[in-house]
């Protein structure tokens, strides 16, 4: 019954055997080695994009940092939801990498709106010299409330922005979650709907740490390249983290992996629901219904692990989150205990 | 005949069986899980330093950029030697994390001595508010020049730095190699020699990737917890990196793999003087002899893989590297070539 | 009829003779000129601090940064209003210089409120080493609305602050005018209210361009030293803001100064209430009135100068600022033509 | 006999009585003055750089730190002299704001020669994506050593850097002083010699305060404004800027104040030679001879200020610096003193 985080599991055997197997013998440091030649093939392959360029790092925070300063100058603003992760869950290092400012854009259930969006870009950039400029757009899917945006709703959003020719970026920590929920083909929730750059996350997924920051447009990827490096993230024995991803990607384990997640999700929060519980949209593996303190304790109690935060009326809300190895049986033992 | 880099190794078997093993289960994420904090210990009982503060990275770069800044304001001067790892291959992280200023001291075979540590202390910081102040010591052990400073050594140079109050911080990159090299104890060769933080460099000696900060002030535990996470260094899943360290640490494992690889750069280093080719001083596991280009040209076409440099008077250097996993064959097979 | 900015007048003429008299002869450079010995003792006379530090700079933004960079480390959240100058004017000079993020507090009228600081300190730096930490708070007065805190609210939010041991920063750009509206003395509007240090704005209040920042805790001093000269902006020949600083609070010129500000703000207000314009508070010398964009042009086309801003149901809002430098006459035009 | 810095000297008469003129009336804000657009025809013509953009800031070091910042990346090595004012008087300023490194380029009387900028490029940049990139060289001129380089030598090692397609940068914060020295034109000295970008200096050279950032190639002069507005250097009351650069380059002023700096500094380095002081070659109005302590104390005794500098055997370094207020009478005074 642990439904702290999707980080709190291990890795899925694939990748972990992946990582005993590239254990073997020598092999080049730095990203010169042969797997990670495999692993740019296999992200060209899925996302339908062949010129796209490939980098790995080891957290999540990384990526989007890295993204993030790759396209947008100190003096811009990085519009993102008001709870993104990027704003609320990584202590300054979208700042520190680039410079610029996040702009917080307002929305229920952690989605962005073209409306709030609209009204943002508005205001934002009007003031010449003195504030900022508009600098970039990013999104988060599955998002931190648990949503999901379709590619259409991400179509939308990066339209607006790119009427003011800003670069789109997806934080996409649980992507494959968001594809599963979605039906969503790679292409169509990234490049197709405009986003340019992604990052892809491997380690709640079922990885040990890896994440993938994929440019659709290669131009900036030797930029990319030394900021990885002057930001400490360039691992010398780099196969490590290609062996992951590539056992990873390989014959849709990602896929299958996001969709026991979101299976187990969709199977507690209908559970919940049938014993009168309501639980806010969550297509996907995370959800964040209330209860009183009292039943918090009795959970906990019984064995029940999972954050509780502050919620209105003397409540307080769950943060319920299903993984690759969560199963029937985890899901089925919290559910008796309503 | 692979001499290229003790990072071109993979892991020793015990600590990817650590990594194995530490998959099992669920744990808690970002440094809370149970094996880090038997890291902590182990590292206080190794070092005797019961105070001790211990933060895991994946890299030596990033464990040194935050070393240095959480030791150096943005207007301070790091003191480092002219050819430091510091300041020729980490593409300005120490600079990116720290805002400093890498002031170069001059110094034989890697290595800064007391006169000239002492005349650039001397010159540097004597403008007031124009130029950088003093700011702190950053010494390297293996030095990248393949020697060796012996504790006496660092403590003169650190009480040189600390007649200016300044901190002291051992890039140990190859610390264990160092170690086997002189016979220090852990604690003589840092804080009894005057250290204040040491970058312990896991990866090069048999770990995936691995790097400890020590701090043996624990003052500044918090401000590097920070500066981990605002650099995006914070490993959700944290437990891989602390079963590697632990793995490492345990049963002297990191001693017996750099005594391997020091043994075999030994006998690399006696094998070639005794044919004739001249091997500056070098203790450790890593040595840069010279030859012609024909030579280096028959050396790679038998199958040698090493780096080649420039070198005065149409000689070209090797940089040569044993490192945990370097078999008594792999060195006579190379040695058999001249 | 010039109301855009009070930096569109130009400076008092004792400031400026100040300027002249001091070209005489030569002057030693970068602050250790005698005119900022007499300034340092007038700031601390005047503010009755004896030990305050004082630093003169040439941009308010320059103050402001230096300001929050010397009392907020790279991972803390500096609190400021939703609208604040540091906030949306600056172009990222706050954050630049300090690494920190704003995070913005809502309230009406440019103030936050008790209610509105106590919430967002609430909500910031609750989640561990992911999120910001709390780092300062910053206050402006006169408002960018043209309202006024007084002593005793600023007393009420600094001790709020001070409750997570915050230091307090008070953007004075138009401190004079704050003094003036509300009666308190610099004391009062200061350090007995709880702010560490003040951003002193003489440049809108009759200076050519001069701002001092008063440590009132001298601890920091070096340090801004040392910020202000790696910004660029410690000037060589310093005498010539010495003697601007010098001159404006000689005598309460500044005080003086902006009582005329104010008066002509009162006049203005008064008279455009007297003829039925809707004037919301504005005890100093900025108001945000509004009218029909029919007005706006017919008051342009008649000479006026302001500027003009979006406002809800059809209607512009005026931003007019009144100087030292504005005259009854300019004021009796102006309201001539409603 | 005061010869410690030409940034100890007031304004000139005819800048100072701009300053005052310009005090007349409103004027628009923040560089929209009328001036500003005078002074930009006003270096356009003088430059004979038709679409040059010109930018102006207070500070010497600002306009180093700016113009570096737009032509160099943060992972860019900006090759300069070894003594030079950026490397050694800046506090980090050009890191600061470029997040670059400063590669030091060695070379006799503060020159860099075609050898040591070759030896430099060439180890610069090798190492891939560890080491820094080539990124910008910046010269000074005159140079810090009092020495000048001509248009001749200055197209030679710019085409060195532009080999590797590097932009070229001149600190002219005595740039009036070099053109003297070597009789060429303002074009011949920079654009036409290869120089992208200027600092020219106006402050040591007559003026209260103010530098301009002179960009030949104006593609980045909206990147630049921002920089400026984002480190604090964008002036509210920009007219009082605007107004001495344009008095200070109007009817050549410039040129004979900077005449008349040279004409003392070659009476003053002729007078000690008559009288037996060797004085390195100084042709422009500074200069470093040496002599005895005692020497020193005899000279400031009698009243001579200037800065006194370590040297080898027991001397003492004097530096010795005229200005455009610089009078024969002060310098004879001197010379009557050996």
């Amino acid at each position: 019954m642990r439904f702290a985080s999707d980080n709190a599991s291990g890795a899925a055997p694939e990748v972990l055997a992946a990582v005993v197997a590239a254990n073997a013998g020598h092999e080049r440091s730095y990203g010169a080695d042969a797997a990670m030649a495999r692993v740019t093939s296999l992200v060209r392959d899925l996302f339908e994009a062949p010129e796209a360029a490939v980098h790995l790092v080891a957290t999540g925070t990384a990526a989007n940092a890295l993204a993030i300063a790759t396209h947008c100058p100190p003096w811009g603003a990085v519009f993102c939801h008001a709870h993104a992760h990027v704003a609320e869950d990584e202590c300054n290092a979208p700042e520190f990498y680039s410079g610029a400012k996040l702009v917080l854009v307002p929305g229920e259930h952690g989605k962005i709106t073209p409306a709030t969006l609209d009204a943002t870009l508005a205001r934002i950039g009007t003031g010449g010299v003195h504030g900022v400029q508009r600098g970039m757009l990013t999104l988060t899917n599955v998002t931190e409330a648990g949503t999901v945006y379709t590619p259409a709703e991400i179509a939308t959003l990066t339209g607006l922005a790119k009427q003011h020719d800003l670069p789109c970026h997806l934080d996409g920590a649980r992507f494959a979650n968001a594809l599963v929920a979605t039906g969503a083909t790679p292409a169509e929730m990234t490049w197709r709907a405009g986003i340019d750059v992604l990052s892809l996350g491997g380690t709640k997924n079922g990885c040990l740490g890896v994440e993938a920051v994929v440019l659709f447009d290669p131009a900036k990827s030797w930029e990319l390249e030394l900021r990885r490096k002057r930001g400490g993230h360039l691992f010398s024995k780099h196969r490590f983290l290609s062996a992951q991803m590539e056992a990873w990607l390989q014959g849709d384990l990602w896929l299958r992996l996001a969709t026991q997640a979101n299976a187990m999700g969709q199977r507690l929060a209908q559970g919940l629901q049938a014993r009168d519980v309501t639980v806010p949209n969550s297509p996907a593996n995370m959800m964040f219904p209330e209860w009183s303190p009292g039943t918090h304790d009795r959970l906990e109690a019984a064995g029940a692990v999972y954050y509780r935060m502050p919620a209105p009326e003397g409540r307080e809300r769950a943060r319920l989150v299903t993984s690759w190895s969560t199963t029937e049986a985890d899901v089925d033992r919290f559910l008796a205990l309503f």
